[in-house]
């Protein structure tokens, strides 16, 4: 297919109208949840009990897929339900919507209100659009690739656009982390460290690097969101998937940020496929001194003096 | 002063436009504070660079304790600013606010929407009215003693009032964790092995929970209030005081909840002035079976097996 055989511009608005109508069906899969919010006999378990799959999530995604074929009949599909249906799509140059139908499995079962859809396009393997809705908070995360990111389709991002600030250290930052479901005893030790190295006074623990603080909201596409916005300085995950990520990546990148690959090394677009991701926002460059990719690049290695990893 | 003396409907009204007054102050606040986002050197350190101060903070709690003293000039007051600037208020049997004007400070530093009011209500020791308001969702819970706890002063709390769901075991479970500002190397050990297993798989690890997730959103009161809500099943916390809990402590009870002493202890008033909280939200009766309160008894046993803790 042709480069110019498609209108990014209109793919992009009706990626956005789709992310609004998949959260409408979420809110109203949402009042079914509630009853079985803590037993583990309800929800189908895929991989495990945190990994839990709802009805919701299949029939969103189905609505997802179904109204894409209508639309773009010829465009390739990968959605977290296809793939643990069976579905294997490779990611090659043809026009792909990468879709996680909710994001956020765990809270929405729960009723927690961090849960969106996650929706993201690639052409010759690069993600060039994404739309993230959070249907509970109202709050749509968006890009196309060379028209900057936006929340609510008005507001650019990050929200300290075109300033954004500095970020003199990693122990400055507030950074995004979470539990996952991969509960092996290698893995949770691997990240369990880490986050107690992050967290650690340096004074007292060897590499500690005291940063403000970390969080954990439960949704790699809302703590990709939360980093475009400027709300976390960095976020971690190892283990999570293309629709976790695909819509993510290009909304952080849109809004300055800049994407890593494994261990802090340079993006590649295969990188989309793996499960090692890192992101670090928009960082301002310095007058007379270091650019804001050179502040990033500087984040990302303290980083990555810090963090274990593993392969999945 | 005698019990009918003060009428705890009249000062719950008052506490909830108090609230939503000093949310006001807190969105106005909000433009100031962005270009210090990750800056230590603006905002005032207080302990450490975690535990960051703002202006909005101190003129948030002067704005709530110059009304409290205009509409009450008898009652007592405790607030996080007050006390970090030398004052000293015992807890009494006297009726005594106990006030953090910006719960989630870090969260409000860099611009993290986790953020708010939390203003608690004593009488004879007892938390009987709690407000706390995030005026970035525009969410105020709210309970008086006897009356229930409220989301937005309408929806019932917790959110599956009457009915919310069992608890099989803490494997069910979304807990809400913090990393907290005490980052001495004994204490980030003790909530990182906690966490871990928490975590971990116990097939994998001896005691591994594998709760179905861990939650760090950064503010107690807001813990608390999700709690509250039974979107989290239970909250933790070691070391933050009196002003981050009492609103929530009778939010959490209203909403069905049961809080807890150190070490999931019966609760006791001078427990509002330790630093060891618990609290697990409402769970159902089984008929024929537990009681509700014995199904949290039995968590916040489960819990207690697992969580290492220490002295503050």
């Amino acid at each position: 297919m042709a480069t110019d055989s498609i209108d990014l511009q209109e793919i992009y608005q009706f990626a956005i109208q789709l992310a609004k109508d998949a959260g409408r069906l979420i809110l109203e899969g949402s009042s079914k949840r509630t009853q079985s919010a803590a037993t583990t006999q309800d929800p189908d378990t895929k991989k495990n009990r945190v990994d839990l799959v709802t009805e919701t999530d299949q029939a969103v995604e189905a609505f997802i897929k179904r109204s894409i074929a209508d639309k773009y009949p010829s465009f390739k599909f990968i959605g977290e339900e296809s793939f643990a249906g069976g579905e294997r799509v490779d990611l090659t140059d043809e026009p792909t919507f990468i879709v996680d139908p909710i994001d956020g499995t765990t809270n929405f079962v729960h009723a927690i209100d961090f849960v969106c859809c996650s929706i993201g396009f690639t052409f010759k393997q690069e993600p060039v659009i994404g739309v993230i809705y959070n249907p509970f908070l109202d709050k749509l995360y968006s890009a196309l690739q060379g028209h900057g990111a936006y929340l609510n389709q008005t507001t650019r991002l990050p929200l300290t656009h075109p300033n954004p600030p500095p970020l003199p250290s990693l122990g400055d930052a507030v950074i995004g982390v979470e539990w996952g479901s991969d509960r092996s005893k290698a893995v949770i030790e691997k990240k369990g460290r880490t986050y107690m190295k992050l967290a650690a006074d340096g004074k007292d623990v060897e590499g500690g690097v005291m940063a403000h603080s970390l969080r954990s909201i439960g949704s790699a596409a809302l703590n990709y969101s939360m980093v475009a916005a400027g709300q976390l300085d960095l976020y971690w995950e190892i283990g999570c998937w293309s629709w976790d990520v695909c819509a993510g990546t290009i909304i952080a990148h849109e809004a300055g940020g800049k994407v890593y690959g494994k261990g802090g090394k340079p993006w590649h677009p295969q990188d989309l496929m793996g499960h090692h991701f890192f992101v670090v926002r928009a960082i301002a460059d310095t007058p007379g001194g270091e650019t804001g990719e050179q502040a990033q690049d500087r984040i990302a290695k303290e980083f990555f003096q810090v963090a274990e990893e593993w392969d999945v």
